[in-house]
């Protein structure tokens, strides 16, 4: 079976949780509770020596790094990936915006503020810096959305699973939402679609 | 014809020229002087909303922009993209760990320092910043290319691609290669490369 060693306050383990959910997938969750050092262990780091979650593992051990890696991998040939080259290129165009525009500061704000609670004072100018750069996705995303349900073709791709989870938790750190209508629309067109769960969801099988 | 919208300074431009040198693709290439604000005019905007470079149009008027997904779509069913879909998940994982944890710090640094020629003093604290997670990121591709002669498999991929131009300016960001015998080896090994073309490159096509 599949084993996903993943962090349940991850939005980038969200993300593939989120890809397993809708391709019904099974697969054993392995939590990896970083705040107590668990991904610098020896095991871990035998598994990935960049000790970052999540990994997945597939049956014959291979390890896949990097969740929107994992994601094009689970999703190809299902209808989370559009079956055009081009669309595939929009798809993957939108997924690295995601890891170079969006997730360093609206993650990296929310980690600082709501995960370690470090507050504003310590770190100003980071903070400062985090939500400019979130805001400035925020916006692309916002007027991108505009007159689309969706940000590549007509339904549902590993795009939108891309940016879900960070967008969701964007007000964990300090984002405000209310300006972005078309983003909100999107956050709640994709919480609506058949197969989505939300972030606190436990897959039947579970390790112990 | 494609047509490339390119700032000759800018590594990520260079990766899809280099991406386009190694496929034999005829091209128009539109240098656009980003200093000049060329970026800023209506027309460029009316491309690409967020005023960045690179985008490639295709014949049909067909946007395409985000570096790493212009490579995979060029390379798609070449010999540059694995034929299987767990090499092409490792292709996937090098390339968004080159836009998440590599180029933030690297390219930044090297723009600052560089480009702006800001100097350290104005922004000490993000020079530092910037220099932390680019070298983290280097000790990342010293480890993984021990005993490797490219980044996935044994030939050139896009995932070379992708991490060869902002590796190869680093030291333009102040950052020292010495310590990293085994990325520098591979910057040798990826310039000895049947196709490869320097920065300075010029396509025999070249927009008036």
């Amino acid at each position: 079976m599949l084993k996903l060693y993943s962090t349940r306050s991850s939005g980038n383990a969200y993300k593939v949780r989120l890809a397993l959910a809708h391709l019904r997938l099974a697969f054993t969750e392995i939590e990896i509770d970083i705040f107590a050092g668990e991904n610098r262990t020896p095991e871990f780091l035998a598994l990935n020596p960049e000790g970052r979650v999540p990994l997945l593992q597939l049956e014959d051990g291979t390890i896949l790094a990097e969740s929107n890696a994992i994601l094009f991998y689970l999703a190809e040939d299902t209808g989370l990936v559009p079956a055009g080259r081009r669309g595939r290129a929009e798809v993957l165009r939108w997924m690295f915006f995601e890891q170079n525009n969006h997730e360093p500061g609206i993650a990296q704000a929310r980690f600082w503020l709501r995960e370690v609670r470090g507050g504003r004072e310590l770190r100003t100018h980071d903070v400062d810096r985090w939500m400019e750069e979130g805001y400035g996705a925020l916006a692309i995303m916002e007027r991108h959305l505009a007159g689309r349900a969706f940000f590549v073709g007509e339904s549902l791709t590993v795009a939108d699973l891309a940016l879900y989870p960070h967008t969701l938790l964007a007000p964990e750190g300090d984002f405000d939402l209310a300006p972005f209508d078309n983003v909100r629309a999107w956050l709640n067109r994709v919480a609506a679609q058949p197969g989505h769960m939300p972030m606190d969801w436990r897959p039947l099988r579970y390790a112990a």
